[in-house]
């Protein structure tokens, strides 16, 4: 047994049958079909370990897993083997063989995520699985105060108000490195940089953003919503499908 | 009754789930859903006319259609009911009065395709409903070679063996004004642009024109396969997957 090698694989999936990326029985997720293959590949059970665990519905186009596997198998022919019996929406973007100790959720060092929005006067036929429609007849969504809002989020904070898990035992402080919010036509993007995130944490701070964007919150009141630590003072959780997991740094 | 008023409609549609363009009882046609929407509009039956008839699973972006309606409302009111109403697969771009005369086929005088085909290392899944990945193991797609061939379908000719209804009775002979191919990374972009095109002709010049680029055919046949005014001769129907109507022109 002691042919076992590690490998990081990186992974692309739309997101919108899936329930998450997390294995679960008797449901389809990312992390269960990956399994599945490198089961029968392998022709022995593989686990994989996956950089974070995405909802249901959220995309991811730079996923990272691990899998210590025994295995004939070049790189190359795995990320075949991989991509020939993995359905068409979840694709290997690339496998290399990684040291023994390294394991992708463990030794991550930064996520970024993207969320998209539309608000333009047509309808985003083919985005529409992968950015959620803003429906607010005759509202605009003011960028700059959304901007101004994240500066306030930016840094070491206790994110307990903006997790989407009530029972989370573990510390709820979460580094956020940067937020960015730009607008290309009817199209609006966040792009989040940070160490990790809460549960359901990038899809509250939007939706919390995107109250002030509609002016029904100022970007100073971002402090008081911090300072409370109770996740009703945020806003709502924006839907699933305009989330994406971008990178994983190492 | 004299309150009828021509309008012209641009639209876009994702085609995957539709039984083409063309109205037809009891199946999903794009037709169907639009006249529908606006039968209920205008409180009575409303035909439009589209440009041409796009096959089952045939995307656009650039349809055109019209339609005499009696309706009090504004073109954007036209425009944003029909959006509220039709799927979030079919998008009203635009809504405009036209002249009474107006017939969005009968005026066009140029329509241009775009077939897209993906042969990278990786899967497309986020346009894997938009493009046809080509199945080829190893096997190198000669766009060079394919513009060559190109070049001998351009002009007016008899495209007798380049339609797909064997029981065509009017006249076949077509003006292609232009085939341009080009690669961008794994994407191949076929763009045909012509005043008008026969049933399937895209989709069997693009399997065609695949043909000369695995090397099955040299480019110089494509003279003989013109003059053969047989099917037979051509090469395969492109899946309907990978083709858009991008734009009509009057």
């Amino acid at each position: 047994m002691n042919n076992m090698k590690n490998y990081k694989l990186t992974i692309s999936y739309d997101g919108t049958r899936y329930h998450g990326w997390e294995a679960k029985k008797e449901v389809d997720t990312i992390e269960g079909k990956i399994e599945n293959v490198l089961s029968k590949m392998c022709d022995a059970p593989v686990n994989i370990n996956g950089a974070g665990r995405t909802d249901a519905g959220v995309h991811a186009r730079g996923m990272v897993a691990n899998a210590h596997m025994d295995t004939s198998f070049s790189e190359k022919e795995i990320q075949d083997y991989l991509n020939r019996y993995l359905p068409d929406d979840i694709s290997i973007e690339e496998v290399r063989e990684a040291s023994d100790r390294f394991h992708a959720r463990l030794n991550a060092v930064g996520k970024w995520y993207r969320y998209v929005c539309y608000d333009g006067p047509s309808k985003p036929i083919f985005e529409r699985k992968f950015v959620t429609v803003l429906r607010q007849p005759g509202a605009v969504v003011d960028i700059q105060k959304m901007q101004k809002a994240a500066e306030y989020l930016i840094g070491e904070h206790d994110f307990k108000s903006f997790c989407g898990n009530p029972k989370m035992k573990k510390s709820t402080v979460r580094q956020v490195n940067e937020i960015k919010i730009t607008r290309k036509g009817g199209y609006i993007f966040f792009d989040f940089r940070g160490k990790g995130f809460l549960q359901n944490m990038v899809r509250i701070l939007t939706g919390t953003l995107l109250e002030v964007g509609y002016g029904r919150k100022k970007p100073e009141e971002m402090m008081a919503i911090l300072d409370a630590l109770d996740r009703s003072k945020a806003g709502p959780t924006a839907p699933a499908q305009g989330l994406c997991l971008m990178e994983v740094k190492y």
